[in-house]
């Protein structure tokens, strides 16, 4: 079944929503965050509770979120997507044509996965994974010297990096021991420079992850660090490996150690539970942490199956957001980590949000009228709290909250200090900033007037474990996934970075023709070029 | 001298702003973006290059802001701020009542510091700094065991630790070989435990960095950090230092090794210049470094002494800010630094402007009728690229944006890879995504359209040396202060941090007395608590 999806002011229930958007819960009367709302208010799926008593929300704005999930066939779509469908493109106009099956790759734990081909390709790539792990292990896959490798430098941007960093950094300190992780992302020289500084490079192999194979910065980066290895008297083909598409340019035994496959069918920003975060992950942890995160992250997908919104926390999350962002106003979504370690979780995020649903045009090629993705940043609290949070608490942008919790460290390195450990003043702090913007306060000093009602969730789990974590990314990806699908928008395509690339190249070429015949070009980028100081003039 | 300070609405140049708003200069027309353009609309100062010809001003609207700066009386208050006006007030009601003089930390490379008596305490902090680091050199101050300190903990949060992370971070390529700095700050223990894994305590010193003494995550932190000494049968108070104000629970030489001051006219967020930052920096990179940054610092805050909007490069980066949120409705600001070194520094200015300028009151305590501060976000280019530009190209947010590039890399370590440097690529990819944001493109197909007229500045400089860093601190600093000024909002305090505090407390207590009686409470606290799984109700 493929229907003609209807564009948000189109859905039946939406003026009815824009009309209850006129009179939002109340949070900062008294007395209304009662034990009752808190109890009914919650939701639980894959070692999460989402506790969202403290949204602008009353039992008659989620029977509406309801319809607007049900009318905008949003569980149908997703199960479609699971199951293969071809989720990534405008009607009517070229675009990517692709099935969209990154929760293929963690679909590896039950009887019948949603879409077997996809899942065997999957299980296929781990298997070979295994096989490389035991060879590192047992000593069969050495440096030059029969020495083992201790440290790997996991090449790669955007979708390459930041999500394979983001949980890396998340689950590092189940690291195993001798073992460490480098990444190098930026096109900026001094980002390779600073990592090579810090590296023993004999006993260092090199992840290079780049689904087209000709990404620009990796490519950069890679010649860099081969050159390296050569500058050392070292072989960088003994060093390196891939992660790529098949067929890709860099889909080459003969300049790799081994390579490791990603698909068409899955976006970079969504790779993570593929070979692009497996590799590094499994070489860091070792394979059983991994196998953990993508049974967390399968969960989290079936959880995102069920048909109804209070039972069904990424529906749940994602109807929410469209709540704050479509009906009551607000342009960003602050994701506030209570835990150090996910201290680049919103930056990935960032990415994977902002780059699916920062779109203007419907999946029919239509200018949308509403907005549509929102922009989403955030930092780890409670250092937040001594930073940003003055313009949550009393400023004039409403910006909704996202906290994520943990009731127990991972370390459990801990001390009680007046009568209390760190992890519960951690806690503490998280659960006092949620009531604090929902209620505010206030006082006869207008300066120290809080006026409460920004909305929040919080997000709790026991511990920060590698399967925990691997439901975290889903909730979020099938979160985005459901707004893009609810602002009927293509939120796996990326049109909105080629203009720059072409344009990067005109200017590139045009610093290279000026160092031979002195330049005269009038044009935009020649005029900025000489403003810049660059090509002088 | 000391007026009234007026409501934006109330000055009288604003009518003609906002009818000039009604129809701002178009970027996409093609040929607006002539080189006369960009000739014009560039201001230098300090060692960096404003272009500002893809904002959407023209010289009428220059003219028009030229005339609310001066209305406003913005360098005026500047100067004054500069020179010891108590600048930190809501009149009418309980408030800091502080002066503002974190320009005087740096103001010690003239003849005639603008405030004297200020410098002079700066000048005195900064020769027992001196006097520290030549017996750190020369052996007179060591570890227990006649070893030099090579590691420096830097233990603090908010303001004592955002700005003093992103400069060392910007600054690291500079360090002196063999010393090492590792940062606490969250008050979650992984934080802690994740660093005191790395380190070697016997040759560690331990900077404590807490203005009133009393910090919660920073003397928790401290407390966890000294036990780790004692375990290892090591005397913390060899090891601890102390940043703070005179006078406060921490400065006691019985418990450190040595202390130095900040003083209460310095904020927190704009205290990277004081003895905040300068401690840790100049054991990182020696004193000279950090007197240059002291002097790039001091050199822009002169350049914002200038009447000319125009020639002041603080003042105009402020006032094309005010356009943009002010007038053109924008509710974000990016700052997309082309430098991996400037990792963190978004972070920073996020704090730096979202604390002082995330206001809903008046200097007067009148309600404010226009929004005041923006929320602030970033991260590195290129990485952003493949990340969330998406969204600012094709999103339906309007994000004016901040690039920062510099024209060469830090560790000049660089190859040519099909005919340009990586540090060119870099640089080409900065000047293309602004012509690309402000111009837009044309396509038959609609997903591949781009609207263009996203307003954006470049700031360029040549390296980003000590000085350029000051610099650049330094501007953001005034730019944040120029707008709250001209907001007509006190942009010092940060009473919107406080009822998180209380409630904290008040959880943390409920926590405790949990364990004893039961609990039984139905107050939010007490059923969130229940909710959450850590009081079991």
């Amino acid at each position: 079944m493929m229907k003609r999806w209807q564009a948000l002011t189109d859905v039946p229930v939406y003026p009815h929503l824009v009309e209850l958007a006129r009179h939002p819960f109340d949070l900062t009367i008294p007395g209304v965050l009662t034990p009752a709302r808190m109890q009914q208010y919650c939701c639980s799926a894959a070692g999460f509770d989402l506790l969202y008593a403290t949204q602008r929300v009353s039992d008659e704005t989620l029977a509406g979120l309801q319809k607007l999930a049900d009318q905008c066939l949003l569980v149908e779509q997703f199960r479609q997507m699971r199951r293969g469908a071809v989720m990534n493109r405008i009607h009517g106009y070229p675009s990517e044509d692709r099935q969209v099956l990154h929760t293929a790759c963690r679909d590896l734990f039950g009887e019948t996965p949603a879409e077997p081909a996809a899942s065997a390709q999957a299980g296929r790539e781990i298997a070979r994974l295994k096989v490389f792990l035991e060879e590192l292990e047992n000593g069969t896959l050495t440096n030059g010297q029969g020495l083992p490798f201790d440290t790997m430098i996991h090449v790669g941007i955007g979708g390459s990096d930041l999500g394979p960093r983001s949980v890396y950094e998340a689950l590092r300190a189940y690291g195993r021991p001798g073992r460490q992780v480098y990444f190098i992302s930026n096109v900026d020289p001094d980002d390779a420079a600073a990592v090579l500084r810090q590296v023993n490079l004999a006993t260092t192999l090199v992840n290079v992850v780049s689904k087209s194979g000709t990404t620009l910065e990796t490519l950069t980066n890679e010649t860099l660090v081969r050159r390296a290895f050569e500058q050392q008297g070292l072989d960088p083909c003994r060093h390196c490996m891939a992660v790529t598409g098949t067929g890709s340019p860099m889909d080459n035994p003969a300049r790799y150690l081994r390579s490791f496959y990603m698909f068409d069918y899955i976006g970079g920003r969504y790779s993570s539970t593929s070979m692009v975060g497996a590799v590094m992950l499994a070489f860091a942890l070792g394979i059983e942490p991994v196998l953990e995160f993508l049974e967390g992250a399968s969960l989290m997908d079936m959880a995102a199956e069920g048909e109804e919104l209070q039972q069904n926390m990424p529906l749940l999350l994602a109807m929410l957001g469209v709540w704050n962002h479509s009906f009551l106003g607000a342009s960003t979504v602050a994701v506030l980590p209570y835990s150090q370690a996910l201290h680049r979780f919103a930056a990935h995020l960032q990415q994977c949000d902002m780059e699916s649903n920062g779109k203007s045009v419907s999946r029919y090629g239509e200018q949308v009228t509403l907005k549509t993705g929102p922009i989403l940043w955030g930092e780890p609290g409670t250092n937040g709290q001594h930073a940003f949070y003055q313009l949550l608490h009393q400023g004039t942008e409403i910006v909704p909250v996202e906290f994520i919790g943990f009731r127990h460290s991972q370390y459990g390195e801990d001390i009680e200090i007046e009568g209390s450990t760190s992890q519960q003043k951690l806690v503490a702090n998280l659960l006092a900033q949620s009531l604090a913007m929902a209620m505010g306060q206030e006082s006869e000093n207008p300066n120290r007037r809080f006026p409460g009602n920004r909305p929040n969730v919080i997000l709790l789990a026991e511990r920060l474990t590698p399967k925990v974590m691997g439901a975290l990314l889903a909730l979020y990806e099938a979160k985005i996934v459901f707004q893009g699908f609810c602002w009927n928008i293509n939120s796996f395509d990326q049109e909105g970075v080629q203009l720059g690339k072409v344009l990067a190249g005109r200017v590139l070429a045009l610093m290279r023709g000026q160092r031979e015949d002195g330049g005269g070009d009038s044009s935009p980028e020649m005029s900025l070029l000489k403003m810049a100081g660059i090509a002088k003039g």
